[in-house]
């Protein structure tokens, strides 16, 4: 344990009363847990799905709440841009605006401005960049993304961060990482001061809001050692890894996101960002992670992939042109109920529309129902035997 | 009463012993009557959903069932080209096929066909096209027609029709017409050796299958008339209006269907094909219509147009950006239940594919909700009423 971490937490869950987080139980590394956020409770290890634009992709917010999803993510980039959190507070944030009840989480928006590659620049102060929708010049720092994320009321926002690409040099990770600390700072002194209501002008929907450190350091273990110190230092409710599943391969960030969540405080939620595959989610799992968000299966879907407990198939193919069984015979979602691999095939064939939709809300269901499995395994202190036996059946060569 | 027609529907009747058509109440010109089709019963006046391709476009069959559709619509000339009804013939049919498990109205291509302007050949024995996915050269004819929608197993099929555009000459409206109804002896011919096991070759799913026939004759009320002695000398279960809402002007239009339904057998269900706008149901219903299709509330849902009580609005508007009501306040559907114009102002201007799906669901929920409210109008005899308070409510000039 590195010193200090809970009483940071502890420290903490007092500035923003309505967060918490209690350990149920633990088994062979993996963790369950509970999350009490602002819009409701969230069982842990919980997987998010990506609503970029206010919406997750391919199907409705009445889809999600069927699937039983907990909490969902927003993009505080895209939504500054448009329809823009100024617009988003004043009909009374996110979940006013979109109609989705139980808790959101925002990203920083970091990852994105990053991503824009020759089209940022980035000071001590903030990184400008330019709008991929028209083109104007905005800009992003530790300060405003918190003022953002505060309009948009999400339940937990996630603290400005600088992100790296993968291969980086030690050098690049290190002074990104050291630039993060250093946000991070700046981006907590700003949110205190706007749960402490300091700044009246910036609208707050969520009072509950809670805030997530950001870990970086790519794939060097001791610049992680080095992040997590610093950011359990400045202290949030939660803390993330950030700068994993950007290219690297599976077993280092494996190893990687096991070396730096064994580090992290014991009883404050962690969330690995942007992972992954379903096995992925597993493994790490494994590793004593809680959170995850992935655009894959909501991507996938719309690229016609579908995902099972004996791996991804492609809907396109050929072969099942006249197979009348459903993606998964075993699976409970809508879309197994009523259809069959031939007419998902035709609907993505002919381009309609619904082939998202069903697709989406298949891949939806097999990461919730996944992560449901993973949690009622570790309540049995089975989760050993079902990590041997999910990874064994996912990866066995399909008979399909 | 024209001679012969009840004699001609209750032999029909006896063909296809699935079939059943009753008269519950009139009202002021309207018609108050219960189809009994293979997959189920169906509430007239009705309106059907369009399933071009085996799926209503922008939402999914859990969604139509939702909304309380008793019939849907498909199209013969896309789903024989695109999955093929060869392929859902050898699945089952349409119903297997997409899972919808209510009654399903094929069109007989003669449409779709007659649109493909300088890619097609009319002879008296077919109709040679280009594919409009490949180039390749097809046909259709009557019986081709009869046999496709015996594969795809819709409870009723339509006979195959030659359509003219709008304008047309009276000479060139009575050689289609003429044509029309040489085509429907043909087309009835095969129907009946189809439903009588004569061609064990072609698939039947549904073997209580109905065919109706096609009145045509452009805007001439004489040969309207010649058209509806001749298609009813054939003998159908049903009678459709075809090459109507075409371009010609809508008191043309509701001249030429009053006109024309009320020289068809009053016991047989009556058609009126690719109508219309909702005020256009209501003026058509009052003029003895009992069943309607159209692309327009799917379709203009895809392009941001809502249909309300008080008239059409175009989602894309600014004036919604920050318009907290839902599309209707009154509306029951899904998505006024849950969703503001705000949000789906916001989904559309951002492109999120759920926009057209919302966008449909309230479409669709106001088409069938305004076929609810006639129905019960027409029962308690108050038809005329409900009638003079839609019109005023929908043509009123909007406070939005």
């Amino acid at each position: 344990m590195l010193p200090g971490r809970n009483a940071s937490h502890y420290r903490l869950t007092a500035v923003s009363a309505r967060f918490g987080f209690e350990l149920v139980s633990e088994s062979d590394g993996a963790r369950r847990g509970r999350l009490t956020l602002a819009h409701g409770t969230v069982e842990t290890p919980a997987f998010m799905p990506v609503g970029t634009q206010g919406a997750v992709k391919g199907v409705t917010i009445d889809h999600v709440d069927a699937l039983g999803a907990e909490i969902i993510l927003g993009n505080t980039y895209h939504l500054h841009l448009r329809p823009g959190d100024d617009l988003i507070a004043r009909l009374g944030g996110l979940h006013a605006f979109n109609g989705w009840t139980r808790p959101i989480l925002t990203d920083s928006g970091g990852f994105q401005v990053f991503s824009l590659a020759g089209r940022r620049t980035v000071t001590e102060e903030r990184v400008v960049f330019q709008s991929h929708l028209d083109g104007s010049e905005c800009s992003l720092a530790p300060e405003s993304a918190a003022d953002i994320q505060s309009r948009l009321g999400s339940d937990i926002a996630m603290v400005f961060d600088e992100c790296v690409k993968w291969p980086v040099t030690r050098e690049d990770a290190a002074a990104a990482m050291h630039r993060t600390l250093r946000w991070a700072r700046r981006g907590r002194d700003r949110f205190e001061a706007l749960s402490s209501g300091q700044v009246p002008e910036v609208a707050r929907p969520t009072p509950g809001q809670a805030q997530f450190g950001i870990v970086q350091g790519a794939t060097f273990k001791d610049l992680r050692e080095e992040s997590v110190a610093g950011t359990v230092a400045v202290g949030f409710e939660g803390y993330a890894i950030g700068g994993l599943s950007v290219g690297e391969p599976s077993d280092i960030m494996y190893d990687l996101a096991g070396h730096t969540a064994a580090r992290l405080p014991r009883l404050s939620p962690r969330y690995l960002m942007g992972v992954g595959m379903p096995n992925d989610l597993v493994e790490c799992v494994a590793r004593g992670i809680d959170m995850f968000d992935c655009v894959l299966p909501t991507r996938n879907a719309r690229n016609g992939q579908l995902f099972t407990r004996f791996g991804p198939i492609s809907i396109k193919n050929a072969k099942y042109a006249e197979d009348l069984r459903p993606p998964d015979p075993e699976c409970a979602c809508a879309t197994c109920r009523r259809h069959s691999r031939a007419y998902l095939r035709h609907l993505y064939m002919a381009g309609e529309m619904s082939a998202a939709a069903l697709n989406t809300v298949h891949n939806l269901h097999f990461y919730l129902d996944t992560m449901r499995g993973i949690r009622k395994a570790i309540e049995f202190g089975r989760f050993g035997e079902f990590r041997q036996r999910f990874l064994d059946t996912y990866t066995r060569p399909s008979s399909d």
